[in-house]
C-alpha cells in the first residue's frame, strides 16, 4: 500500500518518515539494526503515519512537529508487532527448533524494547505534555488487550465484549491516536481533535474486523500471509463467536475451534463452517456500522480535500482483500 | 534489605513507595496483576528508590514530587529484570521463581510491558520534561548494553572495554538517574543534580562489579540465587576477564568459559581457577577506586546527616555479602 493513491496527498513525506526512521534506529550493533531494519522494510501499510499526516492536514500542516509524532506512532506500533510475535516456550516444543525460536524470542525482546525506547525520544522532545500522556495511557491499555488475548486463547466461551475490549486496545486505539494527536500537535480546536479521535477510533475498530474477516476468507496470494492464523493460535475474532451462535453444527464447530495443533485439512473445514453460518455477512455488517460512524465523524472538520480522502480510506478499509 | 538501616530516615516512605507501587500495578487481569505482584513481593533491595529519595533530602524533600519519579524508576527497573528473564533464561530471581518460570515467555513480555508502560504513565504527569527527556535516552542505552549482552555471551575474547560499556547501561546509568532526578524535581542547583548523577554512576558500576564478583564467590545461602549463573550463561564478567589475564591455566580456563552446558563440577572447576587467578582482589581494587569516585563527588552536596548515609551506603556495597 505504499503507494496507495489515498495517500497522494502525502507520499512524499510518508516517504520521508520512512527515510527518517530509518536512519533514526541506527545502531552500533548488527542484531538489532537488522531486525529493526527488517520490519521496516516489511513495508507494512505505513497506516498509521498517514493518519497522522492527513489529520495535521485541516490545520494548516506543521510537518517538522508532524515528523516526530508520526514516526514515534509507528515505533511504537512495529514495537507492539514485535512482541507480539514472541512465541511461547510451549509453543517451541512443538517441533520447531528451540535453539532458532529462542535466539528469535530474544532479539524479538530487546528489538521491541529499542523500537519503543526511540519512540520515546521522540515523544520526549515534543513541547506538549498532552502527546506523552496520551501515549502513556493508550501503552498500558495496549497490553492490558494484549494479556486478555493471551488469557483467551481456545476459549470457545468468549464473549462480543471481550473481543470489542480487545480488538479496542489491539487497533482502534493507537490508530484513534494517530488522528487525534496528528490534529493536537497542528493546533486543531478542541473539539476537532476529538471528532478525528473518534474517527479513527471507529476505523480502527472497522480495521480490525475487516483483517480478522480476511484471515478466513482471503486468497493466500492475495493477503501476504497464510490464512487461518487465529485460527492456528486459538485467537477468537468476531466472525468464530457470531458462527458459534449461528451454526447448525456449533458443537462440531465448538470443538474445532478449541482444536490446539489443527490439521490443514481442520483449518479448512473450521473456516467452511464459519462460511455458511452467515458470520462473514453478519461482520461485515459491523464493519459497516463501525464505517458510517467514522464517516459521520468527519462531518465536524473543515470541508477540504483531505476530508474526502478521509472518507475514501473508509470506504477501502471497508472492501479490501488484504 | 528492606530494614537497611541505612534507609532509616525514608524507611517509612520506602514502604509508602512499596504500598503505591502494588496498588498502581492492579489491574483487572489475574495473570498481569499475579505477575506483577508477583516482582514487587520478591522484595529486592528497593535501592532506586531509595536512592531518589535521598537525593531529595537535600533540597528540602518535596516528597509529592520524588513519589511518582521513585515509583516509575523501579518499575523500568522491574521492567527490565523480567524481560532480561526472558533473555537470559533465568528461572529464580532472588530466590523466587521468575515470571517467565511460572508463566512462559509471552506473560513476561507482557508484564515488562505493562511495568514500564505504567512508568511512562507517572512520567508523563511530571512538569518537567528533562525527566523524561533523561529516561528515554537512558532507555535506549539500556536497550543497546543488553543487546550486547547478548551478542558477546560465551565470547572470551571479550575486552574489559566492552565489559564496562555493557555494565555502565545494564546498572550504573540508571542508578545514576535515579539520584540525578530525586534532585532535579526536589530544585537542586544544576552542579549538585550533577554531582548526585556522578555519585550514583560510579556506585552503580562499583555495585555491578561486586554483583559479578559474588556470582563466584557468594555463598548460595547468603545469594538469593544459585551461584555461577553468569558462567552457565556465558556472561562473561569482570572476574573473568582478568582471570585469562593472569591465570597460568589460560588455555583451560578458556576452555570452560567458553563451555555451554557446564556440568556442576565444570562451574566449580571454572569458580576455582577464577579465585586462585587472583581476579577476585583485582575485581575488588576496582570496586574501591569506584567507591572512591562516588565519596568524592559527595563532597560537592551540602554536609547534612543524608551525606553521610550516601557514604555508608558506598561503603556498604564495597562490603556486602548479597
Amino acid at each position: 500500500m505504499k503507494q496507495l493513491w489515498l495517500f497522494n496527498q502525502i507520499n512524499s513525506d510518508l516517504q520521508r518518515v520512512e527515510k527518517e526512521l530509518t536512519k533514526f534506529v541506527e545502531t552500533g550493533y548488527p542484531i538489532l539494526q537488522d531486525s529493526a531494519i527488517h520490519l521496516l522494510a516489511a513495508g507494512g501499510k505505513r497506516l498509521r503515519p498517514a493518519f497522522t499526516l492527513l489529520a495535521g492536514k485541516f490545520y494548516g500542516y506543521p510537518l517538522e512537529k508532524l515528523m516526530p509524532v508520526a514516526m514515534a506512532l509507528e515505533l511504537i506500533h512495529m514495537s507492539s508487532l514485535v512482541h507480539d510475535d514472541v512465541v511461547d516456550a510451549s509453543m517451541t516444543r512443538r517441533g520447531r527448533a528451540t535453539v532458532k525460536a529462542k535466539w528469535g524470542n530474544i532479539v524479538s525482546v530487546e528489538t521491541g524494547d529499542y523500537l519503543l525506547a526511540k519512540s520515546l525520544m521522540l515523544i520526549s522532545k515534543i513541547d506538549n505534555p498532552e502527546v506523552s500522556r496520551i501515549l502513556a495511557e493508550i501503552s498500558v491499555e495496549m497490553c492490558q488487550g494484549e494479556i486478555q488475548q493471551i488469557k483467551c486463547t481456545f476459549d470457545v466461551e468468549q464473549t462480543l465484549k471481550q473481543y470489542y475490549y480487545r480488538i479496542k486496545r489491539k487497533t482502534a486505539l493507537l490508530i484513534s491516536a494517530c488522528c487525534k494527536l496528528g490534529a493536537l500537535v497542528s493546533g486543531a480546536p478542541k473539539r476537532q481533535v476529538w471528532a478525528l479521535g473518534a474517527y479513527g477510533h471507529s476505523l480502527g475498530m472497522a480495521f480490525q474486523i475487516v483483517d480478522d474477516v480476511l484471515d478466513i476468507t482471503a486468497k493466500p496470494s492475495e493477503f501476504g500471509k497464510p490464512i487461518g492464523g487465529d485460527l492456528r493460535q486459538g485467537i477468537m475474532t468476531l466472525p468464530m463467536i457470531l458462527a458459534l451462535k449461528s451454526t447448525p453444527q456449533s458443537s462440531e464447530l465448538r470443538e474445532l475451534l478449541e482444536k490446539k495443533d489443527k490439521t490443514d485439512e481442520e483449518v479448512w473445514e473450521t473456516i467452511a463452517m464459519i462460511k455458511s453460518s452467515g458470520a462473514i455477512d453478519q461482520s461485515m455488517q459491523l464493519v459497516d456500522i463501525y464505517i458510517e460512524k467514522a464517516k459521520k465523524h468527519l462531518q465536524d472538520l473543515p470541508k477540504i480535500p483531505t476530508r474526502k480522502a478521509l472518507e475514501e480510506l473508509a470506504e477501502f478499509i471497508r472492501t479490501r482483500k488484504f
